[in-house]
């Protein structure tokens, strides 16, 4: 087995090596530099295990072909390389990232992306909050942008992307009102997402999360799977800026953080300024159910050849 | 004086070194690949001299301000920096960028962007052409996507950004149809450009080029400085989808290429199927102008302490 001291902080898979993820570099003249032409997701581990595995390594394979990129790997490589640099990187909490670019074009100054060898990339860091624990614990004030989120006619956002300067806008304009970050609406006025974070809201006994506009999220899915055992019913359909302001509740939701409630809204405080309680039944529900083993994959460290205790999955 | 023979290929400067430009590479975990939180410029070289270096570097400290982005190099220290990395190349016609990413944060996982180490990033390598020389030479066949163009209340097009996934998606189209590039209209029916360049319409002696939707181009600039010399009123307006259509030429226009005249728009055919004959003299134009010395600076390729043969620009 290898030496992991080298894999300290992070282990990253590129151009078919496994390197320590400070040498993981991207060309300055690949696409997915140069024109935002990549894709990607990434997927958690918790105390040396993955959630939704499968599911997330199923939106890589949509958001592949949505955007005509092949990286070159099979679906079973990938699992395998994923795993790989979990265990290298010895990390049991890990936030771990699979990309494809679109590469370099392997004729000079050819603007054809067909010309291009697309790349694949993956890195397992430590663990990161999209939203401090600190803010989640007092809920994370969000402030509605006032730039609009980009129309899904431009860019789907159902397709992973780092386009994310409307979203870079939107955090610009929370720290200038001293808000934690920022959510976007769309042009028509309905709720999409946050900077890598979907939103919900909780009403009554209803919980609906915005059917435009947004990420299919798999944490979101989790909440919409959990719902029904605290007595909410799911609903995936219109948020309007009205049914955001005057909801019980509104929370957030993402892999790098998992449920995250909210507290306040453009300075409008919910509840008692505290994460609202179904939100935090809904959080407390989302780590429960990982320690039981929901939707678990275990990792086996002890071998970096064989990075899945039991036979990979299917 | 350095061994040149590593920059051959091109040479570029990164963390405070020159290096060869297959040593230019960002981190995995900067945000200007990440968030495509990152803004650029490119300016040539012909025959040894920068064309409207000023101009450039004037619209990239628009860029950088209107991003929030500060590189931590003065202008003058980028200009001697542009410079340095065409003389190490050793390239007469080149393409030098100049590029400045957000970075990667300086606290493990933050989120905020004020806490990222934004960087300075420059390139020289050799000339290419966005449009080929053969296809300008027959003149390009257009189509206009049905992808529309990211509005500028999400998007900023004025301030240039490696945000070019509706581009991509274009250019997917264009090459689906046969064609060779795409241009994009936005949502209300407006030409707005294509990827990486302008683009501008002549019809009797007017010559009309969006006044929306587009990057403020240095080579649509010079186009437009010109068009008087011919005869041509320059005019910077609203161009439909109609103006487009039914111009007498159809032109592009960008600092890689240069003026880049068409010769098909969704298959409609101009003129006799070549270059229109006013695209072919301002064309002319512009490269006898740099023969000239029109907005040209010369490059000292005897010292790469010294890159600028006179006293450098202030």
């Amino acid at each position: 087995m290898e030496d992991l001291k080298k894999f300290e902080g992070g282990a990253a898979y590129m151009d078919g090596k496994y390197v320590p993820i400070a040498e993981a570099r991207v060309p300055v003249g690949d696409w997915g530099f140069t024109h935002s032409d990549v894709t990607y997701d990434v997927v958690h581990t918790t105390g040396g295990a993955f959630f939704r595995l499968e599911d997330h390594l199923d939106r890589f394979h949509t958001s592949l072909d949505g955007y005509r990129l092949d990286p070159g790997v099979t679906r079973d490589e990938m699992r395998h390389i994923l795993g790989r640099c979990v265990v290298l990187s010895g990390l049991k909490d890990a936030f771990v990232a699979m990309v494809s670019t679109r590469g370099v074009p392997t004729v000079y100054g050819s603007r054809n992306p067909l010309d291009c060898k697309n790349t694949f990339i993956a890195y397992a860091v430590p663990w990161v909050d999209v939203i401090k624990p600190e803010v989640q614990e007092r809920g994370a004030h969000l402030i509605v942008a006032e730039t609009p989120r980009i129309s899904p006619k431009s860019l789907d956002p159902t397709l992973k992307n780092y386009m994310w300067r409307d979203f870079t806008r939107g955090m610009f304009e929370a720290l200038d009102k001293g808000a934690d970050t920022a959510i976007l609406i769309d042009q028509d006025g309905y709720v999409t997402e946050g900077a890598g974070f979907n939103v919900f809201v909780i009403k009554g006994n209803t919980l609906t999360a915005p059917d435009r506009g947004a990420l299919k999220g798999v944490t979101l899915r989790s909440v919409l799977d959990l719902a029904p055992e605290l007595g909410l019913e799911p609903v995936v359909g219109p948020v309007t800026l009205e049914d955001l302001m005057e909801a019980d509740e509104v929370c957030t939701s993402t892999t790098a953080g998992g449920v995250m409630p909210c507290s306040r809204v453009n300075g409008r405080i919910y509840g008692n300024d505290r994460p609202g309680p179904m939100s935090q039944k809904l959080k407390d529900l989302y780590w429960q159910k990982h320690r039981e083993g929901w939707h678990m994959t275990p990792v086996n460290y002890a071998d970096a050849d064989n990075p899945f205790a039991v036979a990979e999955p299917a």
